[in-house]
């Protein structure tokens, strides 16, 4: 029942302010892409930058989902080719920190990031979904942005809806941690993954915007919980995953069949 | 509002089948603590030791959580420390895998793993409650065991319910994992601190019985999600932990605030 599917995580450069050039960039990662089944996922915010001066400027650089800068990335893309696009979304009036799931069809998907981080409150409204899954050419693919991901409870919900990867845009500053650490917000993503067995691809930027300091925590995390892929030359970090929606552990056990959500809601103490 | 916990997790000596050097050596920990607030998590089924050979095996080296040889180890305590140690528990019939929470005045509680792990569910009948919760002298304890903390729904509820230190008694198998990573349960262990800002005290076996080599992940786990204490050479990690109960991240954000449980059960795909 096992599939191998190629993944990629582009930890694209970005230009803050410029969505002609960013789309234009991501325009040419998707194209250069080899042909076959291939999930590509792009960072958050990735057609517009993430640290706004104001929530003006964030609505100048806004796109509508059917917006045909957006959606004709599609012609970018290889048949049973999926790509995870962050951008700043506009529906007219609102905003939101948006992902898009586009094929070679055309739009997929569009999900809107549901847990905002930091000063992301003063622009965008939030997503009425914990992160979405969809039917795709590559597979059941969960989506998630970001902060997100530091919930369990979106992570799993993902994962027993039936998403084989979970594809994670981000834009994740940098914090201190200990020597030999990997990012906090990478071990919370190892650990989701293992929980739920559920692969991600995490696209994060790198380098720095307008004195915010990135992580460049840009990888592919095995079903398993590793890291199976990190960053090459050009800021991609791709891997051929097994999938085999496998969720037995051993002959005992089994990562969904062993929860006990009868015991999970109340708090008896 | 912040206070200090001074937290000791043990990683004891074992003999298999004989409960009664067990728990001398358990007494023996406890005796030799500092006085003051304290807390000291022994592993697993330390009392009578994990691979058994079979429910008969493991029958006879039951105890009742009111056994005068468990109940006595509350002399062993000095006034506001507060001592978790797993057992081999019987009510008379059936047979759990559980943990007792022991004050100087007695016993505060005990509880019974909820998630059996690989053939223990041909000796025990699981627990009717996901972790638990108990106030007692070092403040508002959490309690779970091993397989247990790999339900990020179980280590959240815990804390949700007030729990501001989880005790951990683990026995975990070593299995394969790539270098310089930390065992799986370590990093899942990290991740729901992390997620929850929940201390976590981990007493983990070392060396090996009946051909089971254990991980040896005894560990002290502060708030943020970092290992705080590794074993000295005596098996013993130790920490000071600061409890402030703060769940708040920056001017914007808070672990337990942000969450939207109203999107979580529902799957809307």
């Amino acid at each position: 029942m096992s599939r191998q599917l190629r993944v990629s995580a582009v930890s694209l450069g970005v230009e803050i302010g410029d969505v002609a050039a960013n789309l234009a960039a991501v325009e040419h990662e998707l194209r250069q892409r080899e042909s076959g089944p291939h999930l590509i996922v792009l960072p958050e915010l990735v057609t517009s930058g993430y640290v706004f001066d104001d929530e003006t400027e964030a609505r100048s650089l806004a796109l509508r989902a059917d917006d045909p800068r957006l959606t004709s990335l599609a012609d970018a893309l290889h048949t049973d080719a999926v790509a995870v696009v962050g951008f700043c979304e506009t529906d007219g009036d609102r905003l939101f920190n948006s992902a898009l799931v586009i094929g070679r069809d055309g739009v997929l998907g569009c999900y809107r990031k549901a847990h905002l981080w930091g000063a992301e409150c003063d622009v965008f409204v939030p997503g009425d979904e914990a992160g979405a899954v969809f039917d795709t050419p590559v597979g059941r693919l969960g989506v998630a942005i970001c902060y997100d991901s530091e919930f369990p409870e979106l992570t799993r919900r993902l994962a027993l809806a039936g998403a084989e990867v979970l594809a994670l845009p981000v834009c994740w500053p940098l914090v201190a941690r200990p020597a030999g650490e990997h990012p906090p917000e990478t071990i919370q993503a190892m650990a989701a993954a293992r929980t739920s067995r559920l692969a991600t691809v995490i696209a994060d930027r790198h380098g720095a915007e307008r004195g915010v300091e990135w992580t460049g925590g840009t990888a592919v995390v095995s079903p398993d919980g590793w890291i199976c892929a990190t960053p090459d030359d050009d800021g991609t970090a791709t891997a051929v995953l097994d999938l085999s929606g496998d969720k037995s552990l051993g002959v005992h056990n089994d990562l969904f069949a062993d929860r006990r959500p009868e015991l999970y809601g109340g708090i008896h103490v």
